[in-house]
């Protein structure tokens, strides 16, 4: 059993990624992918990874987490668990445990030079590595943040955001019934209510209603695939819808945040759909912005496919905020 | 005749103030309005004010335009002047001429010590002088800018965003039909469309139009006057409606910005509708945000009364940016 400079997290509403850094400025290693229903708590599933991987403690732990902090615990956004910072320090031995907001955590990822270079999916690549860049998130939830570098030597800032709770944008008599459906039982239809995992089944749902059809129970990754081959008209219909709406949400946060060096789409949702952007008019959606649709179209659209960027992410804030690092470094 | 230390002037798509301040240090003086149908052209306009206040020179001229550069000169976005940075020197004889975005005047005012403070909506003041604020201009067009400033020494820095460009939200059959009438002709509405002195105008006519009266010919402030001392109901509708999308709208910028020091109405529609404000239900919609509304009411909401503050934002502008100012201070 061994003693590694820092585990990294990334604790989603469905899923958690954990990684470990041997030593200080390494990068994530032996990463893996749990899903959060199979685990009794955070800690139980913490301690069977390190375990796995043999590793026994730290000197500190980052996790990634969209959640809610009060005193020394958070408490997940979108998932029943509690993470308490000294059982994180009992089990890791670490002398620091730090979280990021997980959106934030992507944003970071991309100021770290050994990042996964995101898809060009519309547009050309910034001039400028230090144009602000906007990281859109789409998966268990849905947020938005702007990344600012001032230059090289410049500290990344990633704003915080609640982009998700903004009310849904709907423009046409069909979307406006979506928006009813959604809104049902909770008196109105967040952006998050129809782009995310939870959202995309909502609205398979709804068309398989507005078309007299029974849903069958399929979930996110599986509407998504059924459109993508294309095998089941209600999936590609309720595809479309989200990306419809996706493309037009992420057009109205640039005209908001005015990210010249581009809008980053990431998350499970925006990687299940990205096959279907090309063909479905996506990006003719997000430039469509009237006397703006020339400013839409000089900010490039990029897909982060990097399951494990967020952990890199944890990385990046972990050098920053440190109090024991500089004393280590 | 005397020379100034410096010109400011805030050119709207309607209105233009210009003021004169003497000396380094010093607060805008001298202030004037006028309406921009009524003069031929910028220069014409600033020569008759230097001349009727008795000034032939300025050190520099700071001008807030909601406006595009295009290297020396500027289109104005909603009124038809081109403004000339060499015409300007020569009118002022000014060494120095600087142009700033409008809004961004406006979030300047904010961080100056002798700004005028803001009235209270809604809420309860920050407790920190640093959080960042957010100030939401209706008047010829629309937009949003945070500001920020760190603390006491550091400059104030206030985004750029084209808010008023973003697709307008709604949520309602009624509303849909709104945004119909709005759309008409243009293929989208915008923010803008509904929430500026034309929007108000359009609403106006569009509740004319649904209630099947004929319109008058009333400008915004016309139509606000009428809402406010209840003499006609055509006009009250159509404020009801204006400041429910605004409400709206404010929130979700607020979710998108998080602008813990404040949401700063500004702009001369959001001025003529604020005494209907505290009866509408503006602040219910404002914070009507889900799960979010808890963090919704902790945002105060003020509203700028200071016709005069992008005046000062001028002022703030020239302070930081003047190369020669360093030298003459």
């Amino acid at each position: 059993m061994t003693r590694v400079h820092l585990i990294v997290g990334d604790i989603g509403g469905t899923n958690t990624r954990l990684g470990i850094v041997r030593s200080i400025g390494g990068l994530p290693q032996e990463t893996r992918r749990f899903r959060n229903a199979e685990h009794q708590s955070f800690g139980s599933l913490l301690s069977d990874y390190l375990a796995s991987v043999g590793v026994n403690s730290a000197a500190m732990i980052c996790l990634a987490v969209a959640g809610v902090a009060s005193g020394n615990r958070i408490e997940l956004t979108n998932h029943a668990w509690t993470i308490d910072r000294d059982e994180l320090c009992k089990i890791t031995a670490a002398s620091e445990a730090l979280f990021i907001n997980d959106l934030k955590a992507l944003g970071l990822s991309l100021a770290h030079e050994r990042s996964m270079p995101p898809t060009l999916l519309a547009g050309t690549p910034p001039r400028s590595a230090f144009a602000p860049r906007l990281v859109v998130g789409v998966g268990t939830g849905f947020n938005a943040a702007l990344v600012t570098q001032h230059n090289a030597l410049a500290k990344p800032s990633v704003s915080a955001a609640e982009c998700g709770h903004m009310t849904l944008v709907v423009e046409t008599e069909t979307e406006l019934r979506l928006r009813h459906f959604l809104a049902r039982g909770r008196g109105r239809a967040s952006i998050e209510r129809a782009l995310s995992g939870a959202g995309l089944v909502e609205i398979y749902q709804w068309v398989a209603a507005e078309t007299g059809q029974t849903p069958a129970a399929l979930n996110a990754a599986e509407i998504a695939g059924r459109a993508i081959d294309q095998s089941d008209p209600v999936c590609s219909d309720a595809a479309e819808i989200a990306l419809k709406l996706l493309a037009r949400t992420a057009g109205d946060l640039a005209l908001a945040f005015l990210p010249m060096g581009g809008v980053y789409l990431a998350g499970s949702v925006a990687r299940g759909l990205a096959p279907l952007m090309p063909l479905g008019g996506f990006h003719d959606t997000f430039i469509a912005k009237g006397r703006q649709t020339e400013l839409l179209r000089s900010i490039p659209v990029f897909l982060m496919e990097d399951d494990g960027a967020a952990l890199l992410g944890c990385v990046v804030h972990a050098q920053k905020n440190s109090q024991s690092f500089d004393k280590i470094a």
